[in-house]
């Protein structure tokens, strides 16, 4: 999986079916040090997640296999809210703390 | 999933089966700010999207969870033509603006 | 799927019983406007492409949708001949016309 | 699969049910010459990997093959630790001999 | 699929139960000029290579597709021994003849 930060939305009406009732979000691919790539994908939110959020991001089939998603066209989902992240020894980021 | 705009076609005859009476568009994968990658891609569409438009492409084995595509030896399906991108808290595209 | 030109051929007699009977190809990816890029796969024929062919490429899972390559071990197989892209308006490439 | 470095761990307390219970490890992909890549995935580890410690990274749907992982959203898991790796002739790593 | 040449082997005592029998080969992928690139792969060997053999790497799900290796985690994995490999008219490499 892949950290990500919830920078944006995209908006269809003319999409296949199964995609649709689902929130598609523009999430900004990061380092774990919190810096941004110029990596960006658009994703299935799963988790209820927010504009500004570190998430997890899953790709390929396995992005299905949230329970709802089994048969969503989509290879892009969040499944997770990131609350702290540790990186050699130090806490890089803390939602609580605000970072 | 990424976003892309369509800028052409590819015509084939001789072709596996399975691919026979899909269309073939060729799509430029764009960043968030609407430029354009020096990628392309070749996807079957599935939502009647037309030359210009900025769309959705997924990848994969979720490239044939449109509902028609079960067994079509697709790696790249067009599943959403895209109305609108926010990002950062501007608005970055928007179709009926003419962007 | 991805473009790509047929520049050879890859020979083995010890593999796995399920690639037998199967051809192997080497494909250079192309961009659409014909330019070669430094890549190449190894992709199972299954259109009865030529040397210097314009072929569409699938990767993945896909690439054992083709009918008869359900059970092969390959990632990567050709599932048509191309034979003419159109880009911008403009038709890039044309089987017929000897390009 | 790939190889990588345990170097932290990501904590989330909102996150898809399938993936609760499972321990989030950020790790450093490495070249078999041991040096760091600028790369780091999340895993989910399934062999009680510690910190610092060299293993095996498998990607895709073949990281829900390790038995418990069938449905679980994940596509990169943990499968193996690393005890040795040979390179063109030479041990490059022991870990008993604190490498 | 890609070409690579068979530089190493990774030993591990603790891994996932499906993956214990396997051997698990450092491969370092080529081009079909027989040039080494700077990307290695660990793969599971099903066709008995040895060190310093050109090989074929299939990779994702079809890594599981060669018979025994069904349930194993593996993303990656060595199908077939090359014998000669011909580009653009030329043999670039004859296992025969000792390259």
């Amino acid at each position: 999986m892949e950290l990500g930060r919830i920078e944006g939305t995209v908006v269809s009406t003319a999409k296949v079916d199964r995609l649709k009732g689902y929130k598609l979000l523009l999430v900004n691919l990061i380092n774990p040090d919190m810096k941004a790539t110029s990596n960006y994908v658009v994703a299935v939110d799963t988790v209820g997640a927010g504009k500004g959020e570190v998430v997890i991001v899953v790709r390929g089939s396995s992005a299905r296999q949230a329970k709802t998603l089994q048969h969503v066209p989509t290879d892009t989902s969040i499944v997770a809210i990131v609350d702290s992240i540790e990186l050699k020894g130090k806490i890089v980021f803390d939602k609580a703390a605000g970072e």
